[in-house]
C-alpha cells in the first residue's frame, strides 16, 4: 500500500495501482453491486483524454512536455491496456465524476511514471489541472456517453443488423416460390409465400438501420466544452471545435460541438431518442423470433412448417429433444432491452436544473441494449436463419386443407355465399372444393376461381 | 349564466350547474385531454363527504342544520346522480384539489339549494369552512382514492377473477380424462391432460385473488385526518377514527385510520403495491389467453386441439372465419394494465417532501386496470372459456405420434439410448416404437414402457 | 328495433342506428371498459373509406351509382356528424375488425338510406361486397391508424410543441442578461443565465419536433392494398397507388404506399418508433415541468427564483396558497405517455405471422399520447411560461452568496488551494472573498479574477 | 484439450475443466453478452443437486456410493469453490438448460473425478441419469430460481431494509422536537417537525418489507417433481416432499412443495409478483432519495435544511463542492428496478403452455433487483442517513416567514378572510403578523391562534 493525501485526509491505496484518492475512496463509498461499464465506455473515456490533451496542445493551453505522456497515457486506456485501473461500479454519483476522476487519477499517475515520478506524485501532471484541463465531469462524461454510444450502434450494432436483414434476405430469395398458408390471428387465413414472409422480417430489420440512422444527426452533437454548467468557464474559446475534430478523426465519425452545451448535460434526450429506436428493434426481433418459433413448433403437433437445427443442446430429460434455444435467448434480450427502455426513460426525465445526475445508469443500459442485440442478431443469423430449412410436405399439406381459399369466391360470389361455403366445409369436414360443389358452384368454375398460386398478388 | 365571486375576481358560471368559481377556473385553466374520472371515483369522492359531515356531526363540530343537507347533498352524488356535475380531466392539479374543491362546491350549492338558497350563495353552508371542515385536498383526495381503490378489488375484480376461476375449473373438471401431448418450448414433450392445464390457468387466477388480498391491510389505512401535511390541524383529535368507522360501516370494508398519515399523503406506495399485484394478475392472464389462442389456432392449419365458439365476428374479406376474439380483447387489456404499471411507478416514486403530486394519474391508472381486468376476465370467461370445445380426434392424432414417449425409456435404457430411439424415428419418419424396435427393444417390452396414460404422474 | 338476419341468425338493433348486426354483436360480446376511439380515429376510418370509394370509383371498379352515396355517407363521418354511430370500446378483436364493420355497416346503411331503402336493406351498398370493396380490415384499420397518427403529430403536436418553445423562447430572450447560480447535482454551482435555462428548454422543445419529424418517412407509408394477408388478393392492381394519392391530397399529407404491404400489417414498428419519439418528447417535458416547479418552489422557503402565476386555484385548506399546477398537469401527462410506451411496446411486438392484434390499443395509446403532450404544452405554454416572473432580488442574493465562484480561482491558484479556500468560507460561514483575502489572495486579485458576469463563456 | 463425444459428434474442450460437451457447445451457440448468473444462483443451483441426491438417496433412487461423490461436488459448489466452471451467460436457452445441463456435468465429472476416473468419463456417474436423477431442467432450474430469491430477499434484503428503517428511526428520534416549515407541491405548507419527516420514510421501508414477506407464501413453494411437463414421471412418488424438506432444513426456509407443479414451471407469477413488491419499494426508496436531496440542497441557495456530509467525492472542477452522491447512486439502482420491472412482466406473461422460457433473463432481474436495493439501502443507511446533519439556522429562518400560519387563522375568521390575510403579506411583502394586524386582527388574538408548535397536531 501506498499513502497519498487529499482535502479530507490521508487515504492508503494498494501500492501499484494507478488509481488515486478520489477512486480509492469511491470504492469505499459505492459498495454497491457489482456492475462495471463495459470495456466501449472504457475506452471512450481513453479517447475523450486523448483527444482533450491534443486539443489543448494545439490551442498551447498544454505544454508539450505534459500533454506527451498524457497521451500516452490515455492511448494506454483506448488500446484496452488499462481496463483493470477502473475498478468502480456503475452504482456512484450521477454525474459519472468519480469515473471521471478515476481516468484523471490513472492517466496522470501512468503519465508522471513515464516521466520518472513515483505514483501519487500528483506532479508535474496534475489529474485536475492537466488531465481534466479546460472540462469537468459534467461535459466529460456525457461526451464519453455519446462517444461510446456512437460508436456502439455504427460499428456493432448496425453491420449486426445488416449480417441479419441479409441472412433473412437470403432464405426468402430461396423460398419465393413456396406457397403457404397465411395465418391471421394465428388462424388459417389466405395463401402466401415462405419467401415473403422472411422478406417482411427482412424490411424490419433494414427499417432498424434506418431508425437508428435517424438518431445520428443528435448523437454526433458532443457537450464538451460545456464545462462546469454548461457555460464554458475556464476552457479556451475553441477547445470545443478542435476536441470534436481530433476525436471525430480518430474514431471515424463525424462529431460536431453541441451549439447548447447544457442541452446535452442537463438532459440525455439523445440517449433516450436511440433507446428508444433500439426498443422498436427490440419489438422487431421478438416478432421475427416469435415467428420462427411458432413455424417451428413441432416436430409432429405443432405447425412444423420450419425444421428447426439440431444443435445438441437437448433437454436434460426429454431425450433427442430440438428447441428453438436461439429464438428464446434472443427474445429474453428483447426482453431485456424493453426494461432498459423504461430504465433510460426514468433516468433521462428525472435530471434538474443545469446537470442531470443518472448519466451512468443510463449509458449502461443504452450500451447494454446495443451490445446485447448485436451480438443476439449475429448469433440469430448464424445459428438459427442459416439452418432452417422448410418442411416441404408439411407446408403443402397445410395449404391443401385451408378454408380460406374461399376468399377467393368473394368476386364471384359474394361476400355472404362464400361465407356459407366455407361454413359449409368446416361443419361437414369437407374440403373447400367439395363444400362448394353441394352449393352448387360448378366444378370447372371452382377450379378457375380458386387456384392459391393466383392468390398471392391482385389479380 | 350567474356570476360568482372570489378572492381572483368575478367568473361566469353556467346558471343551472351546481359548480362553483374554482371548478369553473380550473375548466379554463386545464383546457388537457378528455380522460375524466369513472364514476365510481366521483362516487367514493361522495362517500368522503359524507362521511366526513357524519363525523363531524357526531363530534359536535358541524351543526345538524348543515350537516343535513351536505350528507343529502353527498347522498346524491354517492347514487349517481350528480355524475354530470364533475367536469374536469384528471389533468389538474397533482393533488386532485381541483375536483376535491369541485366536490365541496357541488355539495355546497346543492345544501343551500336545499335549505332555499340561491345557486352560489357560499352560506349558510360554506365549500371550505363547512363541506371541507377538518379536511384538505391533501387527506380527502388520497382518501378518495383509498376507498374507490378497495371497492373496485373487493367488489369488482375479486369477484370476476373468482367467476373466471370458476370457468376455467369446470372445464378442468370436465376434461380431466383427456391425454394429450404437452409441448415445452412450444415443441412437442411428454404428456399432459387437458384438464391439468385448465387446473393450472385456474389455479393461476385464484393466486392472484390472494395477490389483491395481501395488499388490503396497508390499502385500507386511510390518512383522512392529515389535512394540510399529515399533522392533523384544524380537526377534532378523533375525527380520523370516527370517520374510518362510519365509512367503512357504509361501504362494508374494515378501514382504519393509517397511523401516519404522511404515509398516505406524501407517497402511494400502498396503490403502487397494489398495481403491483393487478400487474401480476395481468401475466397470468396474458399467459392464459396466449395458450387458448394458440391450442385453438387452426382450424385445419394450427394445433387445432380446442375449437373456438363461432360469434359471428369474423373478418371482413375471408369468409367464414372464427377467430380468437376474447382472447385478444383481453391480451389488450393486459397490456394496458402492463403500461399503467410504469405509469403508477413514476407517479408513486415522484412525491416531493410533504405531498406526491400524481394523485388523479395513480388512480385513474389504478382503477382503469382494476376495471378492465374485471370486465375482461367475466367477458373471457363467459364468451371464451364457457364456450371451448376439445377436438378430441386431433388431440388423440398429436398425442400419437409424439416422439418424446420417449422420455418413458430413460428409466430403462438410459438417456443416451433414449436419445438414439427418438433421433432415430424423427430422422427416417418413423413411429416411436418403430424406431426403438428396430434399436433392439423388445415389442412387449417397448408396449409395456410407453404408456401416455402411465406417464401422467410419479411411477 | 329492428331486425336484421346475419350468418349467425336474426338479431335486434335500435331502430334509428345506422350500425348492423356484426356492431351489435360485438357490443354483447365485448362489454369491456368504457375507452372509446377518440374522434380523430372516428374521422379517419371515415378518410379512409371515402379515398377507398374514390379509387375504386375511379378504377372502374366501383360504379359511380353507388360509389356516390358511399363517399357522401362517408364524408358525414368525417366531418364529425357519426361520432354516436361507433358505439364500440377499443377492447373488441385486436384487428380492429369491428370498427371496420361498424363503418361498413353505417357507411352502408346511410348510403342505402340516401338511396330510399330502409336500414338494414344490405342493398344496392353491401357493407363488404362494396363499402370494404378491394379492402380487408386487416388492411384497412393499420391505414387509419397511420392517417389518424400522421394527422396528430402534424396537425397537433408539432404545432403545440412549436407553440411551446416559442414561449420558452421569448422569455429566454427577455431574460438573457439575468445572470443567477446554476446548480448541478440541485447543489449550488457556477453561475448562468436564466435566459440560458430557458433557450436550453426550447431547444429540447424543438429537438423534440424534430425527432417526430423523423418518423415521418415510415409513418406515411400506409399498407392499404395488402388486404387479407399482405398479398393485394382481389383489389385493383393499382389501388393502392391511387388510393395513397387521394387521401394524400385530401388530407394534405404526402401517404405513399407501403411496399411491402405486410411490414406494416402484420407489425406496427411505425407506430412503435414513433411512440418511442413522443416518449422522449415527454422525458424532455418533465425535466422542464420539475426545473419551473424547483426554480419556482417558495414563495419563500424555497429556490423561489421565479414567481409563479397566481391562478386562483389555491388549496382547500391553507388560505392563499399558489401551486405549481400546470407543472403537474404536464408531468402527469409525462407519465401516461411514459406508461403507454410499454403499452405499445408490447403490443407492437406481439403480433403472430401475418397479423399483429393488438391494433386497437396501439393507435389508443400514440393517439392519446399525441393529443395529451399537444393540449398540455400549450396549456403550459400558455397557463405557465407566459405568466411567468423573475424574482430579481432573491435571484441576486442566491448568486452573491454562492461559494462555487471559486472555479474562477483554478486558472491563477490551481485546483486543490481553491478548494482550501471554497471549504474555508463554507466552515466558517465567510464570503468567498474573505475567504480567499484569509488564504492570502490579494483584494484586487480576487476582485479581477472573480466576476460572475465573466464566468459565463469561455475566457 | 480433451475431447468428448456425445450425439452430436465429438468435441474439445479445455482438459482441466469441469464442464461437458453440452457447456461447451453452448458456449459456441450463444454468444452473446457477457452477463453471468451472480454466485447465489449458482450456489443456488449447487444447493438444488444437492438437496435433490440427498432425496434420492434417502427414497433408494440413488445408491449411496453414487450419492456421496454427487453430494461432495454439490457441496463444493454451495461454497462457491466453483463459480469459475459456470462460464455460459445468461443469454442461453430459456429454461436454463445449459445452466442446468452444466451442473450436471461439472458434479458428474467432479464426482468420477473423486472416484478416481478421468474427466470426460460420464461413469460411474451420468450426469443426466444421476445428477439429473428424477429431475428436468424443467423443474430443477425453477427450483433454483426460488431458492436463490428466497434467500435473496430474507438473507438479503430484509435485512438491508431493516438497517435503513432503523437508521432513519434514529435520526427521528433525534430530531422529534426541531419544527420546520413543511412543503407541499413544492411550496411553503404549514409546520411540521424534521423527525415526522423521518419517521415517514421509516415506515415507509417497513412497509416495504411487510410487502416482501407478503409474497413468501407463494416464493416458497417449490416446482422441484415436475419433472418434465409438470407431471412428475420418471421421478419417486415422495421425491417433491422429501426435497423441500432436505433443501428447507440446509438453508433454513420452510419451502414446501408446489401441489401445481406445472404452475412454476408453465409461469412464474410468484417471481413477478415479488419483483412487483421490489418495485414497490423502489418507488419508496426514490421519494426517500430526491426528498434528501432537496433537504440537502445548497449549501447556501437551496432549500439548505439538511447539511450533506462531506466525503470526498467533489467537482472534478468547482472547489470545494459537496453533493448528495448517496442519493443519486440510490435513484439510479431504483430506476434499475423500475425498468427491470419491465422485463419481468414480459417474460413472465409470455410463457407457452408447459413452459416459461424466459427463466434467466427474469431470475437475474429478480436478483439484481433485490441485491442491489440492500447493497444501495445499507450504502445510504451508513454514508448519507447516519451522517446527516439538521442546519438549526436556517430551519428556522424558513419557519419563521412562512405564510401558511394562516391556516391556523381558519377556525377564527374562516377561510376566506384568511386568505386575504396571507395575499397581503405576499405581495406588500409583510410578515404574517404584519399583513393580520393591518387586517383588524388584534396582536394578542394573532399571537394566540399562530404558534407554530401548536399547529403539529389536532388541537
Amino acid at each position: 500500500m501506498r499513502t497519498e493525501t487529499d482535502s479530507l485526509g490521508s487515504i492508503e491505496i494498494p501500492a501499484d495501482r494507478l488509481w488515486g484518492p478520489q477512486t480509492e475512496r469511491a470504492r469505499a463509498l459505492f459498495a454497491i453491486g457489482s456492475e462495471r461499464f463495459p470495456p466501449l465506455l472504457i475506452r471512450a473515456m481513453g479517447q475523450q483524454k486523448w483527444a482533450a490533451a491534443e486539443a489543448n496542445a494545439r490551442l498551447g493551453e498544454l505544454p508539450l512536455h505534459l500533454a506527451d505522456p498524457i497521451r500516452q497515457a490515455a492511448n494506454e486506456i483506448i488500446q484496452g491496456a488499462r481496463d483493470e485501473e477502473f475498478p468502480l461500479t456503475i452504482w456512484q454519483t450521477g454525474s459519472g465524476t468519480q469515473t471521471n476522476m478515476n481516468a484523471n487519477e490513472v492517466i496522470a499517475n501512468r503519465a508522471n511514471q513515464l516521466l520518472g515520478q513515483p505514483l501519487g506524485a500528483r506532479e508535474p501532471v496534475h489529474p485536475n489541472d492537466h488531465v481534466n484541463l479546460g472540462q469537468s465531469s459534467n461535459d466529460s462524461f456525457p461526451t464519453v456517453m455519446h462517444l461510446a454510444a456512437a460508436q456502439a450502434v455504427q460499428f456493432r450494432l448496425r453491420p449486426a443488423l445488416e449480417t441479419l436483414a441479409t441472412a433473412l434476405n437470403d432464405r426468402a430469395e430461396e423460398w419465393e416460390g413456396i406457397i403457404k398458408i397465411g395465418r391471421t390471428h394465428l388462424m388459417d387465413a389466405v395463401p402466401v409465400t415462405l419467401g415473403g414472409e422472411f422478406i417482411t422480417y427482412a424490411r424490419q430489420v433494414m427499417h432498424g438501420v434506418a431508425r437508428l440512422e435517424a438518431c445520428m444527426p443528435r448523437l454526433l452533437q458532443l457537450p464538451q466544452g460545456g464545462t462546469a454548467a454548461g457555460t464554458g468557464l475556464n476552457r479556451h474559446p475553441e477547445f470545443d471545435t478542435v476536441f470534436c475534430e481530433v476525436v471525430g478523426t480518430r474514431i471515424g465519425l463525424p462529431f460536431t460541438p453541441n451549439p447548447d452545451k447544457s442541452e446535452g448535460m442537463a438532459a440525455h434526450d439523445a440517449l433516450l431518442e436511440l433507446h428508444g429506436a433500439m426498443n422498436t428493434v427490440a419489438a422487431s426481433l421478438m416478432k421475427i423470433a416469435n415467428d420462427v418459433r411458432l413455424l417451428g413448433s413441432g416436430p409432429r403437433a405443432g405447425l412444423a412448417e420450419l425444421i428447426l437445427p439440431e444443435e445438441g443442446l437437448s433437454s436434460s430429460i426429454m431425450p433427442g429433444k430440438t428447441n428453438p434455444t436461439q429464438c428464446e435467448a434472443l427474445a429474453m434480450v428483447c426482453a431485456q432491452v424493453m426494461g432498459n427502455q423504461v430504465t433510460v426513460t426514468i433516468g433521462a426525465s428525472q435530471g434538474h436544473l443545469e446537470l442531470n445526475t443518472y448519466k451512468p445508469v443510463i449509458i449502461q443500459a443504452v450500451l447494454q441494449s446495443a451490445l446485447l442485440l448485436a451480438d443476439a442478431a449475429e448469433s440469430f443469423a448464424r445459428n438459427m436463419v442459416a439452418k432452417l430449412a422448410p418442411n416441404l410436405p408439411r407446408l403443402a399439406e397445410n395449404l391443401a386443407k385451408s378454408l380460406m381459399l374461399a376468399t377467393a369466391l368473394n368476386p364471384h360470389l359474394g361476400y355472404d355465399k362464400a361465407v356459407a361455403i366455407a361454413k359449409l366445409a368446416l361443419h361437414e369436414d369437407l374440403t373447400l372444393r367439395e363444400a362448394a360443389l353441394r352449393q352448387g358452384v360448378a366444378a370447372e368454375e371452382f377450379d378457375a376461381w380458386v387456384r392459391p398460386e393466383a392468390m398471392l398478388k391482385p389479380a
